[in-house]
């Protein structure tokens, strides 16, 4: 194993048991002064994040690595706002619940423990290294950090913000700590580190997860792919369809809640296609079409035909699948087949199919009438998230400060034996 | 990857989609059907556990192997009362929780809802097979069983009358498989089955789970391993101590719950150590003692030096590793140590110390005054389990009906675009 992650692996396990006991009021002014210290040292941050976008720039990543890479001011501000109102959100630990008492007289109950220590592996967008700490620290777990190479001014800028926040009010500076070395082989000996670390948190694109899959010993959880679909019933409001498929696609395409693929009834597509081309065509966006799609389309600026692929990939850009399908068990069919199980939805005006969209779409948030954008740690009200999981186990969708906890049961007898 | 696991994985993703929406009439009526179908094929299952008594003897098989692979009429009424107390219990499945309204007008909650294909991987005990299949299918999931070699003729039996009774009310008889092929190398594919199976559960010894999460790419709960504490404190009541310790160490040493540690206190060793010595000695109990244990048991028979290896090992046999501790951090210090974080008891009547014992000690189960051998879904009131976690995600301790389902965000809006 590397040896600085054996070192950080130590220290994170001695300071996860004192963390676990820490006193909400401790980590909520922990919390603050982390705030305050990344705001007084806004101009360090952004001159390190320059640094980052220039050698990006430089390296050639693409813009939309770079648009997940920048900080701006408004961005940090709103990034420590996001730490406050971490600050402001109940503590999980510590909760009791699922008591009773048993016909022998035994009492349990479940009460709410952090995991321990959290390891994140993350590419490019620095207010990541942010949001896990603040959640981490609240929900009483030390954090082991390891950010992409394109980000690491920035994050060395923020992680060390984050320590003097934390030793301004006696948290041990080493509650959250940052890998310094980009040696790749350093992140499988990440996966394996059983001994140091809890849970796995990737985040990144489709080839990280499946390393972390295929690779990790300790519990990793997958998440952030999202192929997201809309679904425009026969029923649908053509008031709400054109307003929600814009905002699911064009305000913010980089993300893994952006709409990829739209889905349209026969009976509506004929007058709604065109109408939602000329809208989407204000931000360019380009459309793969299944050919009854391409039929009514053919000619519009931006339409082509839709290859194999165009149904099963998330474009994170301008770019939307379209398919024309015959009634709602074909639209349920095409997402039970293609979704990623992250973010999809219906827009409807019809109650019935509305419910049975809900039933029988089993992805980590299923939507009626609103935009796939949503699907958010802030939007749902859990202050911010260390990752959406799109996995099964343990956490679906946007991950906060309860999902990063886990719970012992508690026995209290009288001198009860098993019989 | 094996022909019969594809085979399975495909009918079991298929029966999966189909289990998820199932009444829960539908369920209960399988499961009533399966408890009627064992008690009706008795003799068949009971000749078929012989013949695996009969060849685990003539393997070689060590008492607590073939004592955990033995049914008897008894046993198997048991099995077949725990069928029915998992039919009589609420359906986990449809469950509304975490329900709010945002300030936009959105309402969002989450509903529960069956993980879908559970694959779980085990040795010599058959009633696992039976346990499983029915937490799996009252939670909505199909399930893949592959049962050891040692009880396969038990397995087959067992899970034919599961089959058997699925079919008598509609269900299909591929919502519970059992895999024939003894091959290991089977084990390995079913590890990375990510296409067909969403959860795996190994249980078994240190082996099988070392096995499985070096090898598994599908998430898996790790768990069963119980080096199990009870510290006698210096505010035991001696009248609770024997006991406690004589049915945590005795009732079952071969499961998982049972003690395997006796830390206690240097003010009241010298009292009570002798007694407690004298009172496993009715079951010829062997203690490997620390020296400060060996001071004072000296002479005694039964009684050895501890190894060093004694303090790490769960026994499953009459075997005892005991400790002299000075105060209580010393036993919450040596826990924290030694543990598997499975289940741990204090004997006290201090209050203070009671607390403490349980705010510090972090295992799945945490006793105070009662036998470390209730942490079990039937002690617990969950009817049955399908494994023990001492893992952190997801589920700690006894894992039943709930613990095999996971959410759905549910969004309902009106409309509603990200701003």
């Amino acid at each position: 194993m590397f040896a600085e992650l054996e070192e950080l692996g130590k220290q994170a396990r001695q300071v996860a048991r004192m963390l676990r006991t820490l006193d909400t009021n401790v980590k909520d002014d922990a919390l603050r002064a982390i705030a305050e210290t990344i705001e007084e040292n806004e101009f360090d941050i952004l001159s390190a994040n320059s640094e980052d976008i220039e050698a990006g720039r430089a390296a050639g990543l693409d813009e939309h690595m770079l648009e997940r890479l920048l900080l701006t001011e408004s961005r940090l501000a709103s990034i420590a706002a996001d730490v406050r109102s971490v600050a402001a959100l109940p503590d999980p630990v510590g909760e009791s619940f699922d008591a009773r008492a048993l016909s022998n007289g035994l009492r349990i109950s479940k009460r709410r423990v952090p995991i321990g220590v959290i390891g994140v592996i993350y590419e490019s967008r620095p207010n990541v290294t942010v949001d896990i700490a603040a959640l981490c620290l609240k929900s009483g777990n030390a954090a082991i950090l390891r950010g992409g190479k394109e980000a690491a001014n920035s994050n060395r800028a923020l992680a060390g913000a984050i320590s003097t926040g934390c030793e301004k009010v006696g948290v041990p500076r080493e509650a959250v700590q940052l890998i310094a070395s980009q040696d790749r082989a350093l992140v499988k000996d990440m996966l394996t580190a059983n001994a140091y670390i809890d849970m796995i948190i990737p985040r990144g694109g489709p080839g990280l997860h499946t390393f972390a899959l295929e690779n990790a010993t300790i519990p990793v959880i997958t998440g952030g792919i999202g192929v997201c679909h809309v679904y425009v019933d026969a029923g649908a409001d053509a008031q709400k369809v054109l307003p929600i498929v814009y905002n699911a696609k064009v305000q913010r395409p980089t993300v893994c809640n952006a709409l990829d693929v739209l889905l349209i009834h026969s009976s509506v597509a004929g007058d709604l296609l065109p109408k939602i081309a000329d809208d989407l065509a204000r931000a360019e966006v380009a459309l793969r079409c299944d050919s009854r799609a391409l039929a009514i389309l053919r000619g519009h600026p931006l339409v082509s035909a839709a290859g194999p692929a165009d149904f099963d990939t998330e474009f994170l850009s301008l770019v939307l699948a379209v398919r024309v399908v015959d009634d709602l068990g074909e639209a349920i069919d095409h997402i039970y087949r293609h979704s990623t199980q992250h973010s999809d939805a219906i827009i409807t005006e019809d109650y019935s199919n509305a419910m049975r969209f809900v039933d029988e779409v089993d992805s980590a948030a299923v939507y009626v009438n609103a935009s796939t954008r949503f699907t958010d740690g802030g939007q749902f009200g859990l202050g911010a998230e260390v990752a959406i999981s799109t996995q099964r186990l343990h956490a679906r969708g946007p991950m906060a400060l309860r999902e990063l906890t886990t719970y012992k049961w508690i026995v209290l007898g009288d001198g009860q034996v098993r019989a």
